[in-house]
């Protein structure tokens, strides 16, 4: 035996080693908390669940179709795709049922996306703030991002997205995340949309248009997805997460279908299929017709809830703040006055007042602090007198913070 | 605007560049045809699915828990880990909850094993022939294969690994299917068992153990796995697929707590977590009881349809024939005389017979054509009769094949 003494320690790959659990985790240990008002993660509200309805879906394609909990073909199900196919039409965007490949939420959409675009070291461009979930999927591969600014109004800045391909960059894609901005709760404006969709088209560099949130629109008009405006260079990610239960965990993709066969081996090497129980069920109550009814109700109930929290953030946080009344989503951002200690205030308002949000620095892209005096706050999840006794509380440390600073 | 006239295409990252679609979606596809009696997939068999049992538990979890439906912590959920902790302890397993990692499936879990240990370019031991889906997991990385014999009767040559570490490699994990092994149908002698368990203690070198088929035992005394053997270097990745159902897509890693903080992480990046509604659901159909009766009915039936494939193919298929008798699993590997073109006979079968196999070549690692010879036969999706039927029907073309050879 050539076994030494030493003591062995397991080797991890590079990236993994210093890897933290991610704020989300922590955020999750935290609402965990009995009592507690949660404002911090993107929870949907689980008693609008449309559970009878999805428990009569469930049985009937689990009695009635053997296969239903067989192996399937990855990223496939025609039925399924046909109702997605009708859902985009909605929106302005029409694609063939080949364009259409599913998976298991759009967090995976994602993923395998940035699998079959990007080299280990290769660019990504980026805003300055952006949801945590796409940086982790990023980490393995140690890009290079080229992050541009954004603005709580109106979007990403796509003159700077303009300014590095005129200054020769050739990014592996363009990560938007065009309605419902996650974590500021923006959506671009329609001039933004159609000059990136333009540059998309124009330089070759794609978009991955992450889109959980274009179906909960709160506004008289809603814009068109950038897949609707182009359909080539735009690569849409959608999911059920938002829209019925994130439970089950389905979503897809819309790409140029000669990507679908490429997709479909990653699929396998990820998990073979996405199952084949929950892309039945989901079908069954795509097909009974109730997702616009209960598309209806949730924009109803999210968008009173929303207005719950912008009513009670302007009675009880500091007039400086700035908060933007999101037209689409589950997102509120609050930027708040230069003197709030926003960590500070996250401990203190889920010690003393049993209440949490998500501090802006969590949705930093590495080497930015533009998110270090926001706060991310969820309205879907909460009651709306919950919103106002949360948005209350924090308020009420905000202005103690305030005392102890000697600020007027 | 600086965009040039040449023609723009998408650039894909370069290992996604040659990347063809796999056996598995060619014979999937194949298998599609009406009619066609097949061996090809590693299907169970969907009428066994206790469907009943199943949507009763299903529907019960979703009218009773509206956090079904929701979202839940990656790798998380207590019950179902209890439940899968007693389940291991059958096996000879004993583990904590911590050491538990709930995963959509198997092959995730393996996949995510990998992305933890293994570097691009980095070193893996592996059979010489081997399930297809590690390499896919593989391929990414490009990894330098170290590959070693593997014996139909008793497994993985463990001297071969030996040797390997003597010699001073140290791969990023050795990959072993102990029992019921994905081809060949083999389950690793004891003797083997315990050299392997000791070799990855003595180096400090993991072995990932995938076992979806170990509780498909058909033997009098079944052999505890390498992780009964050796707790801290042995990772195990079980399933629900082949035990209950793959459509529900559950399966589990045992790993050292340490590690599961790891693979929340990669978890969350991949899919944020496994559908919280299926794994209630299995939780829910755990808690029955029902799954030792379940797991002695599929015993009993895939017991007897691989008798009844055994009997077939010594009656059918030439007497050079060399057919072991798997103990474990839903594969039985036939070695066909020399003379046998394996890849037309498997054109002959479907066109002719309306029958599928999986031809060996498809599970040779790069570089090695052990498996040129070779057939790979699922026994546990067919009847008795269309096994007797399907195996007559290739025995015949086989016979065509020696006959227009003029071999006596």
């Amino acid at each position: 035996m050539t076994t030494t003494d030493t003591e062995k320690s397991l080797r991890l790959a590079a990236w993994a080693q210093n890897t933290a659990p991610s704020p989300m985790q922590d955020m999750l240990a935290l609402t965990a908390r009995p009592g507690l008002i949660s404002f911090g993660l993107g929870l949907p509200n689980q008693e609008l669940f449309p559970r009878e309805a999805f428990a009569e879906a469930s049985s009937s394609v689990l009695l009635n179709k053997p296969h239903t909990l067989q192996y399937g073909p990855a990223g496939v199900m025609h039925t399924l795709k046909a109702s997605i196919a009708e859902l985009m039409k909605g929106r302005g965007v029409s694609c063939t049922e080949e364009e259409i490949f599913l998976t298991t939420g759009a967090q995976q959409a994602i993923n395998m996306l940035a699998r079959l675009l990007l080299e280990p070291g290769g660019q990504v461009v980026t805003e300055e703030i952006t949801y945590p979930g796409f940086l982790q999927v990023l980490e393995p591969f140690a890009p290079e991002l080229l992050t541009v600014p954004t603005c709580p109004q109106t979007g990403m800045d796509v003159d700077a997205v303009e300014a590095l391909l005129q200054a020769g960059k050739r990014p592996a894609f363009i990560y938007s995340i065009t309605d419902g901005h996650n974590p500021l709760g923006s959506s671009m404006s329609r001039e933004k949309r159609e000059k990136l969709a333009r540059l998309a088209r124009e330089y070759g560099v794609p978009v991955v248009e992450d889109d959980p949130y274009g179906f909960l629109s709160y506004a008289d008009v809603s814009l068109p997805p950038l897949k609707a405006l182009e359909s080539e260079w735009v690569f849409y990610a959608g999911s059920f997460s938002k829209i019925l239960a994130p439970g089950v965990r389905i979503g897809w993709l819309i790409v140029p279908a000669a990507l679908t066969q490429k997709l479909s081996v990653v699929k396998e090497s990820y998990d073979i299929n996405t199952a084949n129980w929950s892309q039945h069920s989901v079908a069954h109550y795509m097909e009974s017709g109730k997702l616009t009814g209960h598309l209806e109700l949730l924009r109803r109930e999210y968008s009173a809830r929303r207005d719950t929290m912008l009513q009670a953030i302007a009675s009880y946080f500091p007039a400086e703040t700035r908060a933007e009344k999101p037209s689409n989503g589950m997102f509120l951002w609050a930027e708040l006055p230069e003197w709030v200690d926003v960590p500070q205030l996250l401990r203190d308002a889920v010690e003393q007042k049993k209440v949490a949000f998500f501090p802006g620095q969590a949705f930093d892209t590495p080497g930015n602090t533009k998110g270090k005096h926001g706060m991310r706050l969820n309205f879907s999840n909460a009651t709306h007198e919950q919103i106002e006794t949360g948005i209350k509380g924090i308020g009420e440390l905000i202005e103690a913070q305030r005392a102890a600073l000697g600020q007027s």
